[in-house]
């Protein structure tokens, strides 16, 4: 069986639960706190950073939540994720960079190093200024999927795909910090409760970080 | 003809400009000076950061570095530069996200905008702690590459691909500044000096961004 190497609050980890849990592959999770940096996970995976694959069957394990979605979906057959034509699958793939780099940095890697890494690593306080930043940002993505949503069933188009899984592996992460400000972003919410029902949305609902329990409305279907 | 957006110290455009010229496709450089916004680059590409790549024929433009070279690859047929299984395919990636992510995040993104950023944008003057944590982040990198150089041909294997493009890419930026410590890495010099002397690599080496001029050895073969 497969193993995922994931961390609670890694938005590239709850992708990859998504997309595995969508495709109805079968796998073991395995708790990697990133801030640790493990020796032998070092070896599996030199940057660091979960997510990362074994597939098991003497495949090695590989890291980069874009790079172990392509592989699954290369090595999965139909019905995929990644869009069914070079034209979407581009649009699919500016989608998933637009979350795992630029709201990554600009956002949810921002919230998530301020209010649980610090504290997990013993590194001092939060910090305002940058909370207040990330914050400002989020708005500005949060514009974009709104727009899209409005213009299309899902982010990328007609069909569900990866980008839809991305985005939401990310706002998932800020919502479990209680940050995104869904009143203003009715659209956003729209899409968002549209994939919190799905089987594959459960697990991720009953995520809990000790010591940092989640708002009220996280796992509620009818937020 | 197709046109690329860049902006000269862009990685992810140098990137693309590499993987066309190494795939013998033409194209017209249309320069896009990110910190500027104009409305008419953010309705091409709504994050606003180059590349973007417009393949001509009424395909739409299109914008993600790795979004970018993955259609490229999908629809120029065979020769390819991404790896020639999905497992190869997997290791490629994985070094497209550690430079498009970790490496821009760490090292890249923040010595342009420091460097040059700032100054355009007239943002106030260079901050010597950030020089100063992206210097020791390169270092960390540089290691991990040199690894790849001692054990591989090329970063990902036996064939050149896509990541040593990227990889390439992002470090001829940091070149270009002035900033890569090359004598305390022999292999990555190595390997990079066998990049540098193709002729895709040419048009980067003659790129002169007005006010900041490059070091001596930046175009120098031998370097």
């Amino acid at each position: 069986m497969a193993t995922l190497y994931h961390y609670w609050l890694s938005p590239g980890s709850r992708f990859i639960r998504l997309q595995l849990a969508e495709r109805n592959i079968a796998f073991d999770l395995a708790l990697e706190n990133p801030w640790e940096r493990r020796p032998a996970f070092l070896k599996l995976s030199p940057s660091g950073w979960p997510p990362v694959f074994a597939a098991g069957g003497g495949v090695p394990a590989m890291s980069d939540a874009r790079a172990i979605a392509e592989y699954v979906e290369e090595t999965q057959g139909d019905g995929g994720l990644l869009g069914e034509n070079p034209l979407h699958r581009a649009e699919v793939r500016r989608l998933l960079g637009w979350f795992d780099t630029r709201f990554a940095g600009e956002v949810s890697d921002l919230l998530v190093y301020e209010r649980i890494y610090r504290s997990e690593m013993k590194a001092g306080t939060p910090d305002p200024a940058t909370i207040r930043v990330a914050r400002q940002n989020m708005r500005f993505h949060l514009d974009h999927v709104s727009q899209l949503a409005e213009q299309r069933r899902w982010l990328a188009g007609d069909a569900m795909s990866l980008a839809d899984l991305m985005a939401a592996a990310h706002l998932s992460v800020v919502d479990y910090l209680g940050e995104v400000p869904w009143d203003a972003f009715p659209e956003v919410r729209h899409w968002y409760s549209r994939l919190k029902s799905r089987p594959a949305f459960r697990p991720l609902l009953a995520d809990r970080v000790s010591g940092f329990p989640p708002p009220d409305h996280y796992d509620d279907l009818d937020f």
